[in-house]
């Protein structure tokens, strides 16, 4: 195996993990203290199960949403985890330095929540990315995005003062044109023609919707989540009634776009999701339940014709490959989203009896984070071309067997598993 | 393929659900409205984790709950899907037009629980005519269904205002002989003997086992949701209860009425739950801890025998095939359920200090809910019978594969996968 | 098939089974009412929650991590279930007997927590026998254990006065120990070569990851459930931040330990959660955020070594064969927790302003807890030694088609499913 293509991971990947953890531990042993537990607090152990759905979301949602390829399972959902351990930590300290209290960060559930969110970032990001990139990678992308991403979400929420409460711009649009600009950067010509192993089979895409329901049950937390609390019950209703519709006009599409009529997993799985995302911006927004199933239904429709249509042609025409398509679960309804807030935000629509989002912040909002992901992507995807950073040859992309022991039956064709015991099964090649 | 059998969806199944989504917006923007943000209402948030917990069950639980066919997961998870995002809307709106106020519908946490629950009803019928439909079939199913359940279910609470609050009657009884007479319609004497399809296979039970846990393990919130605030331990611990002791005599009888003793994977999936069904109308009743124990032990028992014994029966004398045996989950324990309140009535068990239930409004709230279900399920079957709504041939019958594109490999025997790569498995076919 | 091995269960598991039921229902028709329902009770539905998160980390975190082995699914999800469900119900009896008051034991959403806390002991022994013992050892094997580890829990927290929050001493330490004082008094020297089926495919640690998963989320629930609520913010934190470092430190170790730098994935499943287990008795004093990712990490290193190291020395040298490897997970892990109590009480950590735990009851506490747990764990296995209790022979091992019926394709090489249909495919055996 040429140098460049180094994939012993034994030594830099175990220091450069130990060697993470003990700085974050000094910061934290430096910065970080427990909230006052002063009266006016207390009551905010009622988001913790806010915070636990958030939780599953982002360990089992984002995790098993990515299982979908034969032979990369225990990347997505290991990689998906060790991203998301890291990546929490790490939010901690850099939302955190922004709003220090002398000098001291103090934490709580409401913390912990935006800490998770900021982890979303880079497991949307990670999509792009999925099966062509190394664990060592993926730990340096972790702390190179959340630190430009809670830069530009102070941007957004501190300096311009946009509502985003859903977070459809700062996370989901900016995950995504992240993820794209590092996949531009990182594009491998050997992959243009595809590859075997970028493919699913029955059971991955039976584990894929283990993924895609979780996050699907629990984005009305998502969303609700960090809104005030008078909001967050019309939070909870705008998101749940927007992935309801967005679920109809995707399975319409992801039938109507097919010349016999068949359902597609791909479209199931992903565009089902993207009501929540373009919801996200209004979601606390006085949009009415049909006005939020408006929006949801749009979102089904773009995000089912942006997997047929436009991952083929950034692929063969942009030198794009999104692996998982989150151009299209979290891109394209991130900016609608976007806009639906600035639209609404022309109409006057309340948030409370006395505020309304401003138009202008909200569309300086979005064109500032759009610009921030993906120069700060591109960046990335730079120093992660590193030569000595262990990615795979693009023979075996899409396979776990490069960082993971597999178990041996699996050396066989993908899913056929002969007993390794006395007696074998011949496989005749041909 | 004969036009009877016109399975290619594509025009049909899209314009249907476009149709349906279309015309949902516009009564959700003529008549529903967010319920006023009183301070009194301001409490109903602390109905959300129960909401969540219904939530998952109806997703993730009655949906990999059926993925328990070898060729049929991508069905079971995914147009459970579909009928519960349409359902859901639905059941908002059918829901809400027997309790308008100023002809407006006022929605929030409480009204998402109760729209979820109208679903279930729709999902307990899917199971029975499992693997034998179109989606064209079951988004009109879910339309007819949810339409006729919310008129019972307010004959039953709010005319005869008997008690139900885990809905072993109005919901899973309801269900039940709902799916069992519309599947009596739809009988297709060419799978009389079986089909090769109708199997699971080791990975398949294993998935089914997943829904079969969030069930069981959100039923205490499903049966306590909507009891009144002062009773919801009351309906946790009963459910708590019955669900353990369900589970033990589930396991004795699967083991005893095998020859060899076994475990029957069915049944475990299946029957452990019969507990929570069946104490469902006495949830909030001082019935003691040990009396559900005793309503959950003696469902445990009928629900295997059910399978056993009665499954066989339905379909080779009563021409009534149930696929997913959805008689012995819900239909035996919701009339057991039904009993148990009917007795409970009778001994003046109290719900609080003041009320007790009426045994004749108990027994006439059982006796209309059987009924419509099977008068409602007969003609929801007569209606589905229209030739032009894609129902597969016989056999093509439990088989992803009319309806969804499925993986290459699986063309080739359940389970088994070749790489579609530069290398091929032969498969000598005797 | 000697009579030695009777494995046919079919009358001693039901009417062990049934008889178990029926003595239960009457102890809880004797001794269990519903906790009086006073005002100053009412807010203990703010614990159902927590009472959820640990649900589900009991049936499908235990259930789903013990899905690893190729042909072991059922058994691992299905006797967990059963235990679980058996053990919930003994547990409110035994924990309920140490706590009456005018001979009655008053039970809520409190001591529904702790019952489903008692039930983990048996799960974490289970881990140490599976795939060697059968459903009727292990309803023995729950009656005994949980009768003894409320007795031990009793002396810890009532008689020590000891703090034990998350229970690192008292459930995780207790059930490794017990379950090894059994696996060295079941010893199979026929095994001691390895067994054909002691080994993962490649679905069944995908399955295995949801039981993992599931458990490091909901983790900090289970930490805080039964903490003072002044304090439950304090553990849920403390635990949430020792598990994302443990998480860094275990992949880290993972790849460090293999000449190849692959990481493993009996360590990613099993070392991620260490940090769970370690902080579990600190989880509420005020150690620091990075006190608590202090524990973790070391969480993190010592249980990969174990794995690595230790379980292979305990298997070849002391004759105890820990099929799951709970002494890496749990054992040390809870062995560290307690010293890391011993050290805190020593530092004079305070709980609250007025309280710091004591280390001499500290180290009594740690010391009769592992005494008890050896002690019991003997006993139980011994108990379990009687011939006639259906366990299998050593060739039938971690083969759950001895206990339940499995679909016919698993009578072939597992995970190669033949059709059963009209075509069969040949599998040449050399």
């Amino acid at each position: 195996m040429p140098s460049a293509f180094a994939t012993n991971m034994r030594f830099k990947f175990s220091i450069l993990a130990i060697f993470l953890e003990v700085l974050i531990i000094v910061l934290f042993g430096i910065f970080v203290r427990y909230e006052d537990n002063q009266p006016s607090k207390k009551d905010k152990l009622s988001l913790y199960p806010f915070f636990q759905d958030v939780h599953v979301m982002i360990f089992v949602g984002f995790g098993f949403l990515m299982t979908f390829l034969k032979k990369y399972g225990f990347s997505s959902v290991g990689i998906n985890m060790l991203i998301a351990a890291l990546g929490l930590q790490w939010g901690t300290l850099m939302q955190g330095f922004w709003h220090m209290k002398k000098q001291t960060i103090n934490i709580g559930i409401e913390s912990m929540i935006n800490a998770d969110f900021s982890t979303a970032t880079v497991l949307i990001s990670f999509g792009a990315v999925l099966g062509k990139t190394s664990p060592v990678q993926m730990l340096i992308m972790t702390i190179l995005e959340i630190t430009i991403f809670s830069c530009n979400e102070h941007l957004v929420v501190n300096v311009l003062r946009a509502t985003d409460t859903g977070a459809s711009m700062t996370i989901h649009a900016f995950g995504a044109y992240f993820g794209l600009a590092a996949a531009r950067v990182l594009y491998r010509p050997g992959l243009k023609e595809g590859h075997k192993n970028e493919e699913s089979v029955y059971h991955s895409d039976m584990f894929a919707m283990i993924g895609t329901l979780f996050l699907w049950l629990f984005w009305p937390s998502f969303n609700s989540a960090i809104a005030h609390p008078d909001l967050q019950q019309r939070a909870i209703i705008n998101t749940y009634f927007s992935m309801a519709a967005c679920t109809l006009t995707a399975f319409a599409l992801s039938s109507l776009v097919e010349h016999r009529g068949k359902l597609d997993m791909v479209h199931i799985q992903n565009a089902t999701l993207a009501g929540g995302v373009a919801v996200g911006s209004c979601a606390d927004m006085s949009i009415y339940p049909f006005g939020a199933m408006l929006i949801g239904s749009i979102a089904g429709v773009i995000s089912v014709i942006g997997f047929k249509f436009l991952t083929p042609f950034f692929s063969s025409k942009l030198k794009i490959h999104d692996t998982c398509g989150v151009h299209n679960l979290h891109g394209l309804p991130g900016l609608l989203g976007g806009l639906a807030s600035i639209i609404a935000a022309v109409a006057h629509v309340k948030l409370r009896e006395t505020d309304s989002p401003s138009a202008p912040m909200q569309a300086a909002a979005l064109g500032c984070t759009i610009g921030i992901a993906l120069v700060g992507g591109a960046f990335a995807g730079l120093v992660l071309n590193l030569p000595f950073l262990g990615q795979a040859p693009d023979e075996n992309c899409y396979d776990d067997s490069v960082y993971w022991e597999v178990p041996a039956e699996e050396r066989q064709p993908a899913g056929q598993f002969s007993d390794s015991g006395d007696h074998r099964t011949v496989n005749i090649n041909v």
